[in-house]
């Protein structure tokens, strides 16, 4: 749920790119940029990011890196606009339960594991498109999430009525808030208490 | 609850100051440095901040600044250190959920009608020394706010053995969570209605 890393299995866009730009850029160049943008954040951090870096770093000529993504902003909101088409649905355990567990424990993971996802979200204060792309991203996730709340309904756990973006930021919010501002160290139990607990209120009538 | 923004009813610590230090800094000296950091930061951003810039501002000189601070993380460690030694104590409404409302109500001001907040937090991502002492002001407030899990299970509103500071961080994570991360439109009804679903989760038995 909670990682922006590019995956392998991306839809190629070679073939809309080039028709949108004659003799255009590739899907290998595209990904040989953003995994070099990707990698020199999250080893060197933001302030070593540069038009000039990446393109070094990617064997991608300057002026191809710079004509298509203009700053480092451009390239790190592409980075998040990538991450966004991938195939990614959400757990369907037979619970919410089961479901909103499996979700945090993806998040867990994205926050105590992965470097990527907190070395996006510290970019996201310095460039207000890196912050766009990431509310953008996150936006997408949790509409994608508002099946698990729909199937909870349909099994008459939880009443109709509920709002779905709701009981989703209060099932995942207190890992952000424990993991990301708050910096406590990781605890492995932390996925299943929230989730439990956003279900607990949910059966309940919160989120209504 | 949220807002780290000094106030004038700090205890005057220049005794124990000079006590500690022979001829040592005033809280006056003290206040305008704090004052000129934080107002360099909020109107300028974390990389226009520098010890010179704040000896400048604050018209304290250069060389007092450096031997007290030592460098910008120093600053705004203090900052969130002076902050965290007010007298601030947690609402006390009569019911768990009209206190968890007020303090929400705190938070989400904090978060969307004073810079000083925002400006922290970012500066968490670009300072060790600020993380740590952001997450010592938060500690604490959450430590404070204890104080509203006591009394409503003395009044017997939820039951004995919740976990508080699992109930105070459902209660105010989704505003950080929406404010902050996903950069959400303030919401006047945010405050309530996440107060109230944490209220409702612990009336049935969450974080238990």
């Amino acid at each position: 749920m909670a990682s922006p890393r590019p995956t392998s299995e991306l839809p190629d866009d070679s073939a809309t790119d080039r028709a949108r730009r004659p003799g255009g850029r590739s899907a290998a160049v595209r990904r040989r940029v953003l995994d070099a943008a990707l990698a020199q954040l999250v080893q060197h951090g933001y302030d070593s990011l540069s038009i000039d870096v990446v393109a070094e770093r990617s064997g991608v000529h300057r002026t191809t890196v710079y004509r298509r993504w203009r700053d480092v902003g451009g390239l790190l909101a592409d980075v998040l606009h990538e991450a966004s088409v991938d195939a990614w649905r959400p757990p369907d355990t037979g619970s919410l339960e089961g479901d909103l567990v499996e979700v945090n424990q993806e998040v867990h993971g994205a926050l105590t594991g992965d470097p990527v996802t907190v070395a996006l979200i510290a970019a996201s204060f310095r460039s207000g498109q890196a912050a766009t792309a990431l509310r953008a991203f996150w936006t997408d996730r949790y509409d994608r999430c508002t099946d698990i709340v729909r199937r909870a309904v349909d099994r008459g756990e939880i009443p109709a009525g509920i709002d779905a973006r709701r009981l989703l930021i209060a099932a995942t919010a207190p890992l952000y808030h424990e993991l990301v501002l708050l910096r406590s160290a990781p605890d492995p139990r932390l996925p299943e208490q929230v989730a439990r607990s956003a279900a607990t209120a949910a059966r309940a009538g919160a989120y209504g």
